[in-house]
């Protein structure tokens, strides 16, 4: 292994796993994953896995294969086609069929092995397979390296609301390889540094300003600083599903900042137009501007957001030609899932590094920050 | 209400809860279950529900829905079709479109009226709709009040599979209200019974001499015996469930006594011709004669068993004209969910009250019992 992998526990009692941050780490799959699947089983040894991937990713789920069958292990793999159009009841009940199959019991490990969509629905599958089959994720991108890898959610779309359908269930173990990041898009590398800058906005200011230091190292994908991002936000996203593991206490909606008006944006572009991450980068600076309205925060801190996002070439307004009835918007936030009662929550900032839940702001600030 | 209900508490931390058991408790549905719920739902209010039944129990539900209705609660009912059949992904899809419709949110309750089948579809649908719903059980028939309802165990069926797609995820309470008991057909009825019998031969010698001296009471469906019968049931179960939530430490395996032999042959009869309770009757004897022959216990540990189960109008033996291969039986077996790596696992009696859980049982001694 090139330089030895950064380790992010995440404490969670009995469920508690260590996300393993490293490049070219997934040759080493087995003996990084071996360990702490017996953990996670109490010591019942398994030595049988599904892996589940898609197209796009098979150089990445069969360099885990191969790690895993030099050591002795038994591997299927289940390629499901790339795509959120995959978060489905029909691929669930597909890899169920293959499950069947191969006679899976409860010690058979599912590997997720792609971006959040492969997480989300393999994450899903070993979520209810006989109530529960050990799960390890292996995401191969910024967004789910940062965001869906990390925290125990696992769901699919139903076809009038996304993640509709879904439960919670940590990993045994996370293995994030920054090799992997090389290959993505830039658009898609882009839209998972969206979600970085988030947890330096409601978390952690030393963070947003150690960003705004290392745009260039970002920007031309250094290993190093990225792994280190990686780390931090991973830690960050650790200390908050720690203490809102179910998302009971309200914590864990501080995750949501830029949530609000991105679900509604991406939702209103058909999903696709916009990625997540550009919908969240644009949906931040809404809600910056909506804290300045209401005297939260003066506007240096969206100004600061603003160009941030802009040094990595996120946008931070939506592109010309995409323009929404702010009605529609409204009516889409309503629609939220953690929206309670028809009223729109807000996660907005107070400070640099801090944020606060709002579910009572008026409509008309939401309309006047549309309108700009 | 006519009696005192008896409460049984389930301790399970956060998820703890009480069933109540009593007789025409269901008109009462409204005071028993809002502060239970709001317990579960850390204050945070709900006056919303689904409440999921299927059409031969319809008066039951309709009682529920009475007492919430007039206590201003906002109800909804979903009907599913009765049977097993619908322990299946079209029937929780069609629940999930259904809530979709209401806009139900994370604090809308889902109440299963209904039997075995109502209670692990209703139940799967509570622990995946946003990721987890609150949940209450009305069991209506003896079977589904003294085993499905407690534990928190929710399914349903892959067409190879029985119960092989589910989660844990526990009720806020448990209502049972013996008057339903009295529209049981007698089959029905019986097959809850074996259950009971189960709980005295696995957990507690001196409740299977009560049973032995309550046939009477019993077999006339006294609602006094039924209560403590009932309650002293649900007390056992929780007394495993509590120690092993999440079948992790094989402690909940205890339950699956007479549950290897019954699902082999409720699988061969094509589930139907033999009712569960009918098929883990004749399981328990074949595993306590398993016993015997392995020298754990003697014949009269068995014989007791039978003499119970007979005075109940249980069956012993499987009926003339059922005859399996023995080869087909012990295929079956391999299958079963809690089978490791094929190799067959007994819960088998040591001694009245008390079994343990083989995982060596050669399969000539299997072989040898089948063929009695």
């Amino acid at each position: 292994m090139p330089a030895d992998p950064l380790i992010v526990p995440v404490s969670l009692g009995e469920r508690s796993y260590e996300i393993v941050i490293g490049t070219g780490i997934l040759a080493a799959a087995a003996e990084l994953i071996e360990p702490r699947l017996s953990r996670r089983l109490s010591g019942r040894p398994t030595r049988t896995a599904a892996i589940v991937t898609d197209a796009n990713v098979s150089q990445h789920a069969e360099a885990v294969a191969l790690s895993l069958q030099s050591a002795g292990w038994n591997v299927e793999s289940i390629a499901i086609p790339p795509g959120e159009k995959s978060k489905s009841q029909e691929v669930v009940a597909s890899i169920y069929d293959r499950l069947v199959a191969m006679h899976a019991d409860r010690r058979t490990a599912i590997i997720a092995v792609g971006g959040g969509v492969v997480g989300d629905s393999a994450g899903f599958v070993a979520a209810t397979y006989n109530r529960g089959l050990p799960f390890v994720q292996v995401p191969t991108t910024l967004l789910s390296d940062v965001d869906s890898s990390v925290g125990g959610k696992v769901g699919i779309n139903h076809p009038q609301a996304k993640n509709l359908i879904g439960a919670f269930h940590q990993p045994a173990t996370v293995l994030i390889d920054t090799a992997a990041l090389t290959t993505l898009t830039d658009r898609d590398y882009r839209s998972g540094l969206a979600e970085v800058v988030k947890y330096g906005v409601i978390l952690d200011a030393a963070f947003f300003e150690f960003l705004e230091q290392s745009v260039a190292a970002l920007n031309r994908r250094d290993p190093a600083v990225l792994q280190q991002v990686i780390a931090t936000s991973c830690r960050l996203k650790a200390y908050v599903v720690e203490r809102d593991e179910f998302e009971l206490t309200g914590l864990r909606a501080v995750l949501n900042y830029g949530h609000t008006f991105g679900h509604a944006f991406e939702a209103l572009a058909n999903y696709g137009e916009l990625l997540h991450g550009e919908a969240v980068a644009i949906g931040m600076v809404y809600a910056s501007r909506l804290a300045e309205r209401l005297g939260k925060i003066d506007a240096s801190i969206t100004a600061r957001q603003v160009r941030l996002l802009d040094a990595l070439h996120l946008p931070t307004k939506l592109p010309a030609g995409m323009a929404f009835a702010t009605e529609e918007v409204i009516s889409r936030m309503r629609l939220d899932k953690k929206a309670v009662a028809g009223r729109m929550r807000f996660i907005l900032p107070t400070r640099l590094g801090h944020v606060e839940l709002f579910d009572d702001v008026p409509e008309s600030d939401v309309l006047a920050v549309l309108s700009i």
